[in-house]
Parts: C-alpha cells; sequence; structure tokens
C-alpha cells in the first residue's frame, strides 16, 4: 500500500491532515513531519524515521513550498530513492485526489499529475468565478 | 490596513499560518477560523466574529478549499459585501506572496491574480521537474 508524507515547516503538515481527515475520515497510511517545532529534533533525523518505519512501500512525500529547506532536504533523497515521489505545495483539494483515487489508480506518475492537475483547477479567486457565472447565466 | 483571514475545515488554518510566520515573521494583521473543532461553536458565528472585528478594512479571506462548506459559507456573503475577497486553495507560496506583496501592490484583484499564478507554478512534481533540469544540462 502506498505511503503518504506530508511535511512541512511548524505545524501545517499535522494542521492539514486533520483537515484532510475530517472530509475523508481517519488514514493508517499517512505520516505528517513538522520541522522546526520542537528544540534538538533535527529535520534529518525525522525524515530518516520516516523513511525507515515505510520500507519497502512506495512513499508519496508531499512538502509546503517548493525552494524551501523542508522540500529541498528532500530533494537530496530523491535520486538514490526511486521509491520517493515528491511533490511540492500541500494543499487540501490536491490531498483529497491522491489519497482517494491512490486505492483504484495504479500508475503512481499519473496519479500524482492527475492530482496537481485538478488541485489547480480547483484554487480561484472565487469572486472572479461568480462574476463569469453571473455573466454567462445573463446571456441565457 | 488590508486584512486576511485563512479558513479552514479543523485545525489546518491555524497550522499553515505557524508555519507562514516561522518563514516571514509575525504579523497582525492575519485572523483564522478552524471549523468544526469545538462543540457548539458555529462557523457562521466564527466567521460573524471575524467580520465585526475588521470593519471597514479590506479583508483577503483563503479557504482550505472549492466547494466544500468553508468556501460556501463564504461564497453567500461575496455579493453583499464588497470589501471580501474570497480565494479557494489555502497555499503557502500563496499567503507568501498574498501577505509580502500586499504592502506594495494597490490593486487587490491584480495582487490575487499574480498570487495564485504564482503558487500553481509553484506546485509541482519535483522528480518530473529534476528529470526536465538533467536532460537540458546534458543537451549542453
Amino acid at each position: 500500500m502506498r505511503q503518504f508524507v506530508f511535511a512541512s515547516h511548524g505545524f501545517f503538515a499535522e494542521g492539514i491532515r486533520h483537515a484532510l481527515e475530517l472530509i475523508i475520515g481517519k488514514r493508517t497510511n499517512i505520516s505528517t513531519i513538522c520541522a522546526y517545532v520542537e528544540q534538538g529534533v533535527e529535520l534529518k533525523s525525522q525524515i530518516q524515521e520516516v523513511l525507515e518505519r515505510t520500507v519497502p512501500h512506495e512513499l508519496i512525500v508531499i512538502t509546503d513550498l517548493f525552494g524551501g529547506s523542508v522540500n529541498n532536504e528532500f530533494m537530496n533523497l530523491v535520486a538514490e530513492n526511486p521509491r520517493i515521489h515528491l511533490i511540492a505545495g500541500l494543499n487540501l483539494p490536491l490531498l483529497i485526489d491522491l489519497v482517494t483515487m491512490s486505492d483504484t489508480q495504479e500508475n503512481t506518475e499519473a496519479l500524482i499529475e492527475d492530482a496537481l492537475k485538478n488541485a489547480k483547477a480547483s484554487m480561484q479567486y472565487c469572486n472572479l468565478t461568480m462574476q463569469k457565472t453571473k455573466a454567462e447565466d445573463e446571456d441565457f
């Protein structure tokens, strides 16, 4: 079974997991990494613990920010760990799609690309969406 | 000064604020709404409290999920409250851009559209990004 890791600066990863599980229910194949929340706990060792615990499963890691320190730490691991799939840009529509579609989609690349496409389409400036809907309604 | 509201199912809104402020520092113009975390606390009254407290400032509200109950609740308010700008799809690159560029960008529509565009570009499947970068490097 694929394993998911949500990783972020601060408590973001734990918070978005809470929102996700309120919507789709509890899942046992999710781990979270909250970096920089506890003095003396190194990000590298948090990552190592998750990697060891999830062997030999495929890992889909979603981090908070491309170019951020948490994502960079995982970038260093992708080349030598072909079981790691790394996505930057934690958000809720992405997680809902990834986790729920994971049960039926066998191709991990296709799963990720579809979920990213849907998530980007779902992010929107709603005032503009409402104006467009209203204008279309008036055309009829 | 523009006010920001992060609103979500569960503790996601509070968690992403924590990540944001670890990166850009504490801000006084951010409120969070965490729905369904306390029994007997209605989402409608959480929203009302924020609306009253932030009069007469312009409000940029970012919710967790287009089509979700938190976003729907705000959709009902946009038409009658021209000071509300509603965005669906909380994520960290979006918030960093919105909050930091808000100090210099006077046009709210332009601020939101630029931040959304940048955030979508920043969300990516990093394995693919690395493959492309490697292929480009090999072309030289």
